[in-house]
Order: structure tokens, then C-alpha cells, then sequence
């Protein structure tokens, strides 16, 4: 966990590749309005630019979020796979709603609270990628799966797929499962002939659909350079390749194999038998996945555009070299890189303190002056967490809000 | 920012010296009540143990937060000083309520709608430590100036103290500042000539009233060893005693010289004219303030109790050397130290993965057998940013479930 910016940080914050806005107005007089105050501006038709709202303030710009999913779309239909985007990044029913208008399978959800939570604001096709363990959840589960017909559940050992059985009949539904299968040492049963077995008897379980297996490998998404990151998650997935393959030798359903994200978006379609990718990030991108490097040797990941940042406001400027800011670990986390200061290449942005965002300046200084009330705008550092700090992300066009937009499920972590 | 355990993170977690529980009750089927039906058993008279939570679930031990609370206002009695805890930490109107309740002489916020939404909630006498920038925040502090006499208002400009003056003359009151006086490098006003002059503004400029001044020294409060942390906590607040004094001479009101926290508490009443102390994490204690170690020299800073914990679900135990639970940064943070499992003195908690976290162990390997669905329960690394993650968290008293807590302020980082 280095603290150091990457090598292509400078590169592309000075570049503006990975900014969000290529150039920054930053006011002298801001108003400075609040959640409420924006909605009810909102319908009086009165316009505001995102320069105006109370800070920290979590944007993003609807320009770029619409053409990171059309990006998305495109490139998987050009690999001939499906999207099955995963929701713990955004937790918004709006942008779920946008991925699936644009042709996405599903909505993956980790966590239960998540599936409720946006299936209550319509999102359909969820995909529980976590198993239930316990009664109640499992319970809840298969409500969720009475409600909608799309409902899939995950599950990753013999007890738990006994009980999702018996669950599932008591509510009177047949549950269409998938196998969570391991790639690494964090979730799922292991890929061997353990997993073949429980697929087996999901398969015989009464009121269980079997429907195919989940592989995600969350430590090949960051890997930097494209070439690495391709062998690595090539190697990873063989065992549960082989998997799949023992799966359908036994005549089971393998119609769902599914996993991958945005660092991998384009190589899971060269694994046999993938279905879809359960792609999240690439909505917002985030100062980490924009140091991963592109395919085509690029540093910066540009395959698609940084949209969501925190607008801040500069709050004490009379300490040499630095700048103290309204947005710290409470607004930004402590992810690492740290947060790309917008129109700053030698920024860093230090969120180590709950409330204040400290920012010093290497070798070459501010790139302007900055006064007390300024604002200030941030790339974020990593985008899940980020988001799940806030109750609303402002969807940005031309730096003016356009629309309020609930993190439907903020802080379902259960 | 290391993130290997502190020599003393074994002794305390071993000898339950930090542990909110010195047993460890790891039922085999729980049920995983949810707030809603949590609520509703409460209010039924039916009761039920922390473990059946729905997880991961914020507790905090209600023995050990009264006794934090009660430690706290004998020891500030002692040193002839006031309290006037920073709920920034806990943002519980029932926390800043007992509190009050306790003898504190106020209550501080670190954000304006920290303060709004704890004083919709009936809490009184809050200080808001940070100064307000924008016109609209200046406006929205002084409607809570019109709504509660006790409210104080930080300032660290002289444009802000007559922005501040013209709110206050526009809203029909006469409002109670404070100078916001820096101690180190973060924010405020730097403690020379400048913030005698700023003072001498205030009083006398129209609809505003001089209260004194705050000296809050956040670089000091996690300084390991007593002495050292003595040592530098009376050089930091040397030049703002100085500020003081001036401010004395000229004949200005002094009453209020406010700062400190809990790893200086029983260090403040030795600054010259300090009035109250700032304290916020004592109520819960954390593994950051657990390794800074006491004034009698314990390793285990053991002045106040840890009583706020995490209780999460073994998801994952079928990976060799560790295990997988389901509550990772999205529920503890990514701080360091990292989480403490209670029991498990060789535990290292990751929450480096957002959805999950996972515990590996060091030489002793873990002290039990763990299977999935069993619940385990953390010492949170840092207090204040978990509890803003949470919108509730649960009171209990001697494990069970005695009454659901709001986070009043969670996510009011502006």
C-alpha cells in the first residue's frame, strides 16, 4: 500500500485523460445549496451549476456515465459476451435501471441489503453473488425471489444449498442457483471436484434451479499492465474452467458462467464458456483503475472516462505549501492512490483526517492560487466505497445539475 | 501508516485489557434479526442476544459506555476543567444527550449539518468547531443560533467574522464566536498577532459576541507514550497561550479556550486559562487510541473501555490459514491498526477488500475452530469514521439487545 502517486498519475491528471472536466472554474462566490434546496430548484425549473452545491459534494457527469455504459455495451457485443453489471459499485436504482435499458442481462448485488433495496425501486434480473447464510437471510432471499422472477441466488456449500431447498419450498417458489466458485482464497467453494459435487446436488435439491457457476477474480482486476493482467486471469480462472467443463460432462446446466470486471472486462471472453462479466467500476472509473494501464500500452486506463468526483471546498490556505480542504476521510476514504485533484498534476490529496482533506504540492507548486471558500474538485480514489458514504450523487451535464440521484442502497452492508 | 499490529496489540487483545467481552459466546445457528424486526421486539418486550443480528451490526456495550462517560466527568472534575465532547465521533443525539446529562457544558461538531441534524434531535449547547464558509452555511448556522441560545460559531477570517456579523444582524440575534486558533497545520487561524487581531474584530464588530477561543491539537491525540505526548501537547499550545494572554491584556473575553481530545484529556487542565476539553472517542475507545498506552505507563491505553465493536459472519473457512467474514472496508474502514478480533490475539484483520474482510493468522493460529455462519466480533480500528458508515447502531447490555440507536448525523460530512 504505497502512498507514492504512480508514475502515470502526473500524466494523466496533467493531461486532463482521466479528468472530468478539462478545464475548472473555480468562483469566487459560491451559494452553496443543499440536497433539498437542489431538488426543489430542480422543479421550479431553475438551473444550478455544480459549482454552487454545499460541499463535499459527490457528482457525476451524465455525458460520460451514458458513454462509459454504451462503451461497455458495445465492447461486450463485440466479444460476444453479455453484461451482468454489478451493482456494490454504485447502489443506485437509476444507473441500474440505465444499465439495463442498455441491453445489461442483470444486476449483480453482495450484498442481500443491496438486492432489497433495489429491487423495492424496480431494478429487476438481480443476481445475489454472495451466499445467505443464515435462516433469516436465506428466508428473505426467496422473497425477493417470489417478487421477481429474474431473482438468482449464489451458493458455495452443501448445507446452505439444502437450506436455500427447504426455503425455497416452504415459499412456495423453485430458486434458480448458481455455484460460487473460488478464484483465490477470499469466496466460494474451492474449484474442484468439490464444486462439481454441489452442483450435482443443487441440480437434485426440490424447488433449486440450477442455472451455472460465478468465478470473480477480485485480486486480477488492479493488476497494472494489460499483459500480466491477461496472463494472470487466464491462469487463475483454468481450474474452474475445468469446472465448468466436469459440469457439463455430468449433463448440468452451465448456461450461466459469470465473473470478471472492468480490469478484465475484455479478456473474459477468452475464457471457454464465459457468459457474461460482472462489471462495475467502469460506470465511474477511480484513480485506481486509471493507473492499471490499457490495453494498447497506454499508463492511463482511458478505456473509459473518469465521471464521478467530490466537489470540495478550500477551507484554510495560510499554511505554506498546503491547503486544507472539506473532504476527508469521511467524504474520500483512505484508499490509495489518493484523490486526483482536478487541474493539479502535483497535488497530492492527503484524506487521512476524518474531516479535512490536507493537499500538498511536489516540485512544481499549485498550478493557481487558491483562496478561502474556493472550490476544488477530486477524481475519486477507489469508487465503491466512496459512494457509499453519501445519500446522493448529483448527476452532472455541462457542469450544471441536471438531477438527484439516491444511493438507493447506501450502507447496506448486511 | 504500518500496518503490522503495535507490540501491544497482542497483550490487550489476549488479555481482553481492550476487549469489549472477555468471553466469546460463538452460537452455532443464529437468527439475523434485522433493525426492523429488532425494533419491533424491543417494543414488544421480547429480547434478544447480539449475536442474533442481522451482520455485520455496530454494538456498543451500554455498561461500558456509561462508565466511559462517568470516568470522563469524575477525571475532568478532578483537573478543575469542563468537558465539551466532539460528537463527531459518536453523531448519536442520545450519545451527546447523556453526555450533557453527565455535567458537559456543551457539545461540538465538526460539520454544519452535523450540528442541524443533532438540534433537530433536542441536543443543546453545540459549538461548531469549523468555520462556515459559503453565505448559505453562514445563514443556515445562525437560523440554529435563532433556535438555541447556547450556540457557538467558530471563525478563522476576518471576511468570515463579517460575513458572520451581517448574518447575524440579518437574522436578528447576536451570535456567540469563537476564534478558531490553528495548532499546527490543518486549519485556523496561525496563533500569532493575527489572531489577537481577529479577535479584537469580533468584539467589535455589530451582532457578534466575543466567547474566546479553540485550540484543538489533532496531531497530538495519537502520539505513543505519555510522556512524549505530554511533552509535545504543552510546546504545540505554547504560541496559542501566548494568543491568549494578549487577547487578555487587550482586555477581551477569554472564558472559552477549548481543544484537546481523548489522548490529551489528562493533559489540558496543565495549559494556562484552558477552560474545556474537546473529548470524543473515549465513549467508544478504538485500536488506534488502545495503542498510544497510559500515563502509568500500561502498553494498553486503558483509562476508558472499549465498548464498541462490530459483529460480523465467518462466510469463508475452507481456505487454509484463514478465514472470510462478511464485514470488510464498507463496514470497518481501511485504518490502521487494523480491526482487533476479540479472542484472537493472532488474528491480522484485512478490510482491504470492500464487501469482505479476512483474517489470517500469525504463529498461534486462531484459539478456536471456526465454521461458516459462525459470528465473530471486531474492535473497530478507528471509531469515528466506522460509526458514519452505519445508520444505526445497537445498545447492549451484558450481550443483549437493549435498544436501537440512531446515527443522527450519519453522512453529514458538510
Amino acid at each position: 500500500m504505497s502512498i507514492r502517486p504512480s508514475p502515470s498519475r502526473r500524466t494523466f491528471l496533467s493531461l486532463g485523460a482521466g479528468a472530468a472536466a478539462s478545464t475548472v472554474w473555480i468562483p469566487r462566490r459560491v451559494h452553496g445549496y443543499t440536497t433539498v434546496e437542489v431538488a426543489s430548484r430542480l422543479e421550479d425549473g431553475v438551473g444550478m451549476s455544480k459549482w454552487d452545491l454545499d460541499t463535499p459534494a459527490l457528482c457525476v457527469d451524465l455525458d460520460r456515465l451514458e458513454r462509459n455504459i454504451a462503451t461497455m455495451q458495445a465492447a461486450a457485443k463485440r466479444f460476444g459476451i453479455a453484461t451482468r453489471p454489478h451493482a456494490k459499485t454504485h447502489k443506485s436504482a437509476d444507473i441500474a435501471k440505465m444499465q439495463l435499458a442498455a441491453g445489461a442481462i442483470g444486476i449483480c448485488t453482495a450484498k442481500l441489503g443491496e438486492a432489497e433495496a433495489l429491487m423495492a425501486q424496480g431494478v429487476e434480473r438481480i443476481c445475489m453473488t454472495t451466499s445467505n447464510l443464515s435462516p433469516a437471510k436465506i428466508r428473505r432471499a426467496m422473497q425477493l425471489r417470489k417478487k421477481s422472477a429474474g431473482f438468482i441466488q449464489a451458493t458455495d456449500t452443501e448445507e446452505n444449498a439444502r437450506q436455500l431447498s427447504a426455503a425455497a419450498r416452504e415459499g412456495g417458489v423453485t430458486a434458480d442457483v448458481v455455484i460460487d466458485v473460488a478464484v483465490g482464497t477470499r469466496s466460494g467453494i474451492p474449484p474442484d471436484e468439490g464444486a462439481v459435487a454441489l452442483a450435482k446436488l443443487v441440480d437434485t435439491l426440490p424447488n433449486l434451479k440450477l442455472r451455472g457457476l460465478l468465478s470473480y477474480d477480485g485480486g486480477a482486476q488492479h493488476i497494472t499492465g494489460f499483459a500480466t493482467r491477461k496472463e494472470r486471469t487466464l491462469a487463475n480462472i483454468e481450474p474452474n474452467v475445468r469446472v465448468r467443463e466436469s459440469m457439463k460432462r455430468a449433463g448440468l446446466n452451465t448456461e450461466i458462467f459469470s465473473g470478471g470486471g472492468t480490469g478484465t472486462y475484455n479478456l473474459q471472453h477468452l475464457v471457454p464458456g464465459f457468459s457474461d462479466i460482472q462489471v462495475g467500476s467502469y460506470v465511474f472509473m477511480d484513480m485506481q483503475y486509471l493507473a492499471i494501464g490499457s490495453e494498447d500500452g497506454n499508463a492511463v486506463y482511458n478505456d473509459f472516462a473518469s465521471s464521478l468526483t467530490v466537489v470540495g471546498t478550500v477551507l484554510n490556505n495560510r499554511f505554506p505549501g498546503r491547503l486544507t480542504t472539506d473532504a476527508g476521510a469521511k467524504a474520500l476514504t483512505l484508499n490509495v492512490p489518493h484523490a486526483g485533484v482536478i487541474g493539479e498534476p502535483d497535488a497530492d490529496y492527503n484524506a487521512g483526517s476524518d474531516e479535512f482533506g490536507v493537499i500538498t504540492f511536489k516540485s512544481g507548486g499549485p498550478a493557481k492560487t487558491y483562496k478561502i471558500g474556493d472550490r476544488i474538485e477530486m477524481i475519486v480514489p477507489h469508487c465503491d466505497p466512496v459512494v457509499n458514504l453519501y445519500d446522493v450523487m448529483y448527476g452532472i451535464r455541462n457542469d450544471k445539475v441536471e438531477k438527484v440521484m439516491a444511493v438507493t442502497a447506501r450502507g447496506r452492508s448486511q
